[in-house]
């Protein structure tokens, strides 16, 4: 039977390590668990996560380990992406085998001004050597970090090569029109935004949720408003979501979520990241403060229910 | 004893695929043989190898199986450098283990707009971590595909804390301007221009000689060019060879190799390239032959001594 389709909040979950750049693995599976409990789902090993400063290795027992935890792995989309083809699909492979919903890939993301037609090779080929009828595969276009685009004339022919493994699209691009001509020309794929402030617009356009970086902090909310963007006061909990959401655009990203993590838990091990990402200065630290006790913002205790 | 200072003309030797894109390995080393026997070093594992299109283990098995073949170590500086740091530890202490020269290191090329600082955590995480005294690392200035340049600021930290272990520079800018100041600033270490092309000018100002795609094709004149840059003669030779390399960079660089490759060994399977890079267009080839033989371009057979 084919996995039903997905929707809602996905988090990108973030990586704690510990002072000599090891994985956390108990911080990181309370994480993923406090996330699940608060209604998002898990968009692992995303760009937020540091998955391309993690190893094969690490990513694959990291999912191993996280299956004993109680993750559920129908909510559960792993970034498989990596620059080599062969490398991509153990992933991919690797994630299905543990009954993933889908694998959200990135174009292979060394090599820049490729075409259309070496892209459409690439993940013609992933598609083929993972060779499952039950793969579903996320195009991510983010081409500020990947340095290469995902064009829509690509999805249009992946998907209409694949009908049924092209699943949908991340579009980290923040570009409302691209966003909206993904929602108008593929009604047949999830299309996630990647920032929840784009969730009233993309919503009613048939948008699948979003996958975005502020879940890590924020979850409750934002899979609410995913949930209910069809209803009364859906328009101040968008206001709410943007809120928290525009203070940490103002700070490095994932040190501003690792940090803010750090604080509210106690945990030292957030505020650590592999180089070359910097954790946040003293002075932003106590700026990223002031700014989220100003908003009021809280995190919900690990141990809530 | 601290390896040689190293210098002439190294190829970031191609990369043959089977029709299944797998690696060719016998044509593999063949051509690194010849290389070998023209007079060039071995930059195996470079952009123009398709390095990141291969997975961790084949590069592995690639240096494995290249010891048993005659390959001569000491002048060989593989490419290390990964997005994830265990990645590149693990490569550059694999090519130490085998007593390669040295390891050419991409910084890690997937977060974009990373501060010097990161980067110096990051290539002193990789000195620390491969903890050998013989370790010769050389940075890879490659901001076009890594997105992520190394400064000169950058190059003179490194410098100042390891002066036994940063051995060099790789500049593919092609900005002369810059690879001028990493000569005149810093006389004590190797610096590779990525280009034949700036030969007599750099080879004066100490240059170690250069890295350059084009050696795969044309490995003898580009080597005595190095060896012998202030001889009588050196103008002509200089004009031969960037007569060579203009005609390969009116092509795809990669593609445009491996089909001269192809055509003057009639060895069909260097013309397959692993997705998302693609081949030569009929149409390329036929004017990159034109072109090639009406600058009378002849590759030695690879059997010539």
């Amino acid at each position: 039977m084919a996995p039903p389709r997905l929707s809602g909040a996905f988090a990108p979950a973030v990586t704690p390590f510990t002072p000599g750049l090891d994985i956390d693995f108990e911080a990181y599976a309370a994480h993923c668990l406090w996330l699940q409990r608060h209604g998002a789902g898990l968009a692992i090993f995303g760009t937020n996560s540091e998955a391309n400063s993690l190893s094969l290795a690490e990513r694959m027992m990291l999912l191993d380990r996280l299956g004993g935890r109680g993750i559920d792995f129908a909510r559960t989309l792993p970034g498989t992406g990596c620059s080599a083809l062969p490398d991509t699909v153990a992933l991919s492979r690797h994630a299905l085998l543990h009954g993933c919903a889908g694998v959200l890939v990135l174009p292979p993301f060394f090599y820049k001004g490729v075409s259309d037609d070496g892209l459409f090779a690439y993940y013609s080929e992933v598609i083929e050597r993972v060779g499952d009828a039950n793969l579903r595969l996320f195009l991510y276009h983010i081409p500020a970090f990947s340095g290469v685009p995902i064009s829509l004339g690509l999805i249009e022919r992946l998907a209409k090569r694949y009908p049924e493994q092209l699943a949908g699209v991340k579009d980290s691009n923040g570009d409302w029109g691209n966003i909206e001509a993904m929602l108008r020309n593929f009604p047949q794929l999830s299309i996630f935004p990647a920032s929840e402030s784009f969730l009233s617009r993309a919503m009613p356009l048939g948008a699948a949720g979003c996958i975005s970086a502020t879940i890590n902090v924020n979850p409750a909310a934002i899979s609410s408003l995913c949930a209910n963007w069809a209803e009364q006061g859906a328009a101040l909990a968008q206001q709410q979501v943007d809120r928290v959401r525009q203070i940490f655009q103002r700070y490095p990203m994932i040190a501003a979520l690792k940090w803010a993590i750090s604080h509210y838990r106690d945990q030292r091990q957030w505020q650590i990241q592999r180089p070359p990402l910097s954790p946040l200065s003293a002075q932003q630290q106590a700026s990223l403060l002031a700014e989220l006790e100003a908003a009021g913002f809280a995190m919900p205790a690990l141990d809530t229910p």
